[in-house]
């Protein structure tokens, strides 16, 4: 059709796998930088509109950085009963602090993210994905290393701990943040009743074991609870993972708790705790409510066999790379 | 590396809107044929294995067939009490079939597909697919139309009729049964506390108002209750959506019990009408149990104001195609 | 290698037809523009630099535009003894009037491309392309449709006339240049020894057929003499054609004089008309020279073939358009 | 169109370099299997046929092996004057041996290739590339490494030694087929005015220094007189080039002599050699005659000035591989 001769043929192009690859029509270039770290690039794609791309690969799109950055953090907040003081490592878009400051609980919000040009690029391209977080007193952001940081800092701990940070893959310097010894540092600045969650990569069938699974298997070795979960981030290329874990927490007695959640507990606890109407409020989540958490939580069976047989244990000597 | 070198670089690429496109490494082309009715492919995809592929787009691939298939049928044939008379609209690869006739307590299985080729290549190339169902007495395969063929029949109503049919686009015969004069047809045909369900093509968020929403719509005003679920099953290259509605059925009172099933009565069903232990038990069941159910059914917040947003629905005279 | 990750997976897909597709790296898009006519980009590719595309088709590349450019323009201004006034039919990006300017002969230069604003962008943002160009006093602009221009024009006939236009495609506007109606008006515009001379669209072995047989064959109609020739523009994904006419000329007798110019005679000409050194003069050219116009002009067996063979002509009332 | 979507969406693609790929519509895998060598398949693909494609690289095509093959042979063979011995190094698919037994001259022709099963692939899948070369007594086959078998080899020497080979990249066992070092026991085992011939890769503007150049340079180290040429075979994906080398030969007196050959003495030479009609003579050439010797051989400006700016001589120590 006319249209689609009309914005001609550019593709963005990446590979989910070695043998899988997602192309998604190209719009536009509107910011192609590079950093101390990584290249940084802003993209209008034409499934998701305004898109983030750090080294190829797609970190948030307009279309559904809402369903991600809603999922990473919500569950967490909620399942503990009164998070005042949270922490978030990586977060570079400002949407996952986004996110934590709509809690009215919340009384500080540190963000710690190596790479300060991501920020400046996202104040300045990607401005809806931060509204209005940049401006709130609540929060601090650091540019450093989430681990270092969180090794040398001696302030009151953390009610909630959400590490929103690239995939563990050998040339990226994050992958230290997916062991064993930075889980059991977390545990040292958590609260009592405290939790942590991260992004854990890739969920599908095909793509669980990359990193999903030893990510896990990870956290359950530091944790007394961990409990994935997943939802489907269409730009991403396939199904996304999380894991939360915790000792002891508010809001569930243990995993089998947080699955069987009831659509209004958890209707009842957003409204209580983020608020009702207005733009900051609780209708303004667009994924996450009562009847989605069910979503998340509710695995496929394969799912859960995989995680059960999962042996493989993250740590500094011994990582596992996405392939 | 040596390896990806060695498989040489064929692709099947399927698009999944005009916007994105997905694709696969392609190893090899097992058959390629030509019925009165498509193009009848099976391919060996690198990350899902064998594929039937029908007119340039993948029916269910040896990978993940499971999840789609145990997504479709499991549900209805568990919230309906008691099926033993048991209606498939297509199905032509026997996998529908096959997880049918594991409840105990189905008597008939009626099959209707129109392309009897689909059916002779599946049972030739894709004989998992069908496991032992083409040898069970129970199951009956009529080669003609579903629509007239439901229209004509005199016999005994059905407790379950399952949809497993093309998507609704323009070139294929088969949109005549996604109408609201097909659902009413139905109707007639099954048995009180009857249960009809339908895959619904995608339901991710860029792609659920091509058809799923109108579905919905359109089974919403033939049948009281209409309950949509999704699922992901990677080889479609996003997350599928199915829709169940019946007036009454024994195992819900609404769609808000199928939403809320606990994770024990789910499982006690399975245990019940499927079986224990054995290939055909309900430890055969990979993708489907009690938590997998609250993954289906838990639908995002987005997705549910869609759904309640939809105004079209389809008739014989007012279609609405995929684009 | 870490190189290629860094710039990410950016491509610029070209159908060259409906079987065969071209794909280079996209580094950058550095216009998106859309004038009354057409889609305006100009975007960076990684194997041909600066590109400028129209509605998704790459015109001309700063890695190869100068083998277009001169192998569009010098065989036929060399050919006429002594070209004096010169018309270009298209052009926008000026690389056409570059390479005509560089006879010394030229008095008057004529360009009249129908779309202002691709003049505008290639000045802007392609100021290669037109080099000096813009600023010679020989040359003289008009934004219309080079059929209506040339048929009303009442001054005196030109010497050369060189059509450098987009492809035949049913949705351009252009068709009608490549039409014997177009060429009988180009007659009576010629002076007496003047050469036409028309790009010519694909020229390989399985794309021959789309329009450069018939062009030929339209041109042949119209004069005594039609030359089909080639050369490989690597960034428009085959072998590309033009087509250059004469009744009588200077410089040969006829196509086979062409074809067997010898390298001296060629070598000698470029001296004594271009001139020496310098950055106008025939060091300037890249491409061109006398071996190079036998590598032109000798084509395939199966080529002279298929031109001999070819009976379609092009008209107003029965055009042929590229599939 | 419809009929496109019943073909559904296979694709080869082959990437020409790291930022440019090329893609075919692929209909069918015929054959695929792995020597001991390489992997090796033959695929039906829609602009060009019948494909043989080993290690993920098309090899040759129905729809234009006929250029390549006659372009590789027939110059270097009619230059000498009166070839009787002659050897082919490669040419697995007997297309080659085809166009060298098509010279009455010929007494012997001794081709040695090192994948028996290549051959025997060929010849049960691809047996018009031969034709009826593998009944000829001529034809003598040797399944070994070239190098070692020209080395070892006493006989009498060769008139034309042909080179038919896969391009120098590392994991090839074949570079040292185009090292200094191997052109220097060929010329021990050419007779008197002979001529050695080789293909050469890539030979277009964004390609021919990845070997084309160097294959020349050190061709023109060991031999007096070292004859670039290019043609244009669709299917390879861009320009390919070749490069024939000799100290004295019948037919020219140093490479501007094969360069401005008339057409009229290439044609006398065909008619003398091959003879006239039927399906083995001078008839049944589809690309090579005295014209297309004139567009083979007139070599680009830039071509020529690259060939002259290349220092690196490939040798057994110090090979360049193709990136």
């Amino acid at each position: 059709p006319e249209s689609v001769a009309m914005t001609s043929s550019f593709w963005f192009s990446e590979d989910v796998t070695d043998d899988m690859v997602t192309k998604f029509r190209l719009n536009n270039i509107m910011y192609n930088g590079k950093s101390q770290f990584q290249r940084i690039q802003v993209i209008d794609c034409a499934p998701f509109g305004k898109t983030l791309v750090l080294d190829g690969k797609s970190q948030s799109a307009a279309g559904d950085e809402f369903v991600y950055h809603e999922a990473l953090v919500h569950p967490a907040m909620l399942l503990h009963g009164n998070p005042k003081r949270v922490f978030i490592g990586g977060g570079g878009e400002g949407a996952t602090a986004r996110e934590m400051l709509r809690h009215r609980s919340v009384e500080k919000c540190i963000m710690v993210d190596l790479d300060k040009m991501v920020v400046d690029v996202s104040k300045d391209k990607l401005p809806e994905w931060g509204a209005g977080c940049w401006d709130d007193d609540r929060l601090e952001v650091y540019y450093q290393d989430a681990h270092a940081w969180l090794r040398d800092y001696k302030g009151p701990p953390f009610d909630v701990i959400c590490m929103d940070i690239a995939d563990p893959i050998e040339a990226g310097p994050g992958y230290v943040l997916y062991t064993e010894e930075f889980y059991r540092y977390a545990t040292t600045q958590l609260a009592e009743g405290g939790i942590i969650v991260t992004q854990s990569g890739p969920g599908s069938l095909n793509t669980h074991e990359e990193c999903f699974t030893v990510i896990h298997r990870t956290l359950a070795s530091a944790f007394k609870h961990a409990v994935p979960y997943t939802v489907d981030v269409p730009s991403f290329g396939c199904t996304w993972a999380f894991t939360l874990a915790f000792n002891a927490c508010a809001g569930a007695a243990d995993a089998a708790a947080v699955v069987e959640m009831s659509v209004a507990a958890t209707d009842a606890a957003i409204a209580a705790r983020i608020g009702g109407g207005g733009s900051s409020g609780s209708s303004a989540l667009r994924f996450y409510d009562g009847a989605a958490h069910l979503g998340m939580f509710g695995t496929p069976k394969w799912l859960r066999r995989a995680l059960d047989a999962e042996r493989r244990v993250m740590t500094v000597d011994n990582p596992v790379f996405m392939i």
